[in-house]
């Protein structure tokens, strides 16, 4: 309850999970206080925005996830930043949980091999909330 | 000369790129080492190997960076290990230089915004190999 958690997920990767993206966070934001709300619009830019706008788009996302209680990715479409985000709140000693669909990816050995995250691959998004459910009570 | 890269690209993220990783990698070989050279085989198995095969890829690919002396990726395809590696290689200090062709590519935002990163888009794959004698030079 009233967790602060960083919701990562692809943005210029890939949006093909987007619509998943939102549904999660809507569920989250129930209970708790989602930081990153922006990754499940629809409507976010996928562009390069030039050095300055992608500086501050590091120094906000970088200052979340100081900020944050926990992460919570969603890592069935591959993403370069996401694999940024998980290095970076390990290295805070943030707990990180992964979730990804199984039947579509073969996650990367990067986060699988990694002792220090909570990998949780599912075969269907149903099993996603009452995972969400342990995590966030 | 005789530098350890580390060299970065995408395995399970996606194999479209192998042909041009195996073409930079061997073009370092020429003078420095690098030591994930397996990175560019067009064999590399991309499945998951199970939980105590993944750790062992995840022990060895860390000692090979904290082991390295730079970091060279190739980020035109998305990668959630390439941007953990990314991340990884920052927390030790490593220079890391990330090259990916713009015409395709849109970069993350945690790359293109980090100033830390040496950013190198390209438009032909000839404009990657003098940047590369700089770099190793």
């Amino acid at each position: 309850m009233n967790k602060k958690v960083y919701f990562a997920g692809s943005i210029r990767g890939g949006r093909a999970d987007a619509a998943l993206y939102r549904r999660l966070i809507a569920y989250i934001q129930r209970t708790d206080t989602v930081l990153t709300e922006h990754v499940g619009q629809p409507e976010m830019e996928q562009k390069e925005m030039g050095a300055e706008q992608d500086a501050a788009i590091y120094a906000q996302d970088t200052a979340w996830l100081r900020e944050s209680d926990l992460l919570i990715a969603e890592c069935s479409n591959p993403s370069l930043g996401v694999g940024y985000e998980l290095a970076y709140a390990e290295s805070l000693g943030k707990p990180c949980y992964i979730f990804y669909d199984r039947r579509r990816t073969q996650l990367s050995a990067m986060l699988t091999g990694d002792k220090y995250f909570h990998v949780l691959p599912y075969e269907r998004e149903e099993e996603i909330f009452p995972a969400l459910d342990e995590i966030l009570k």
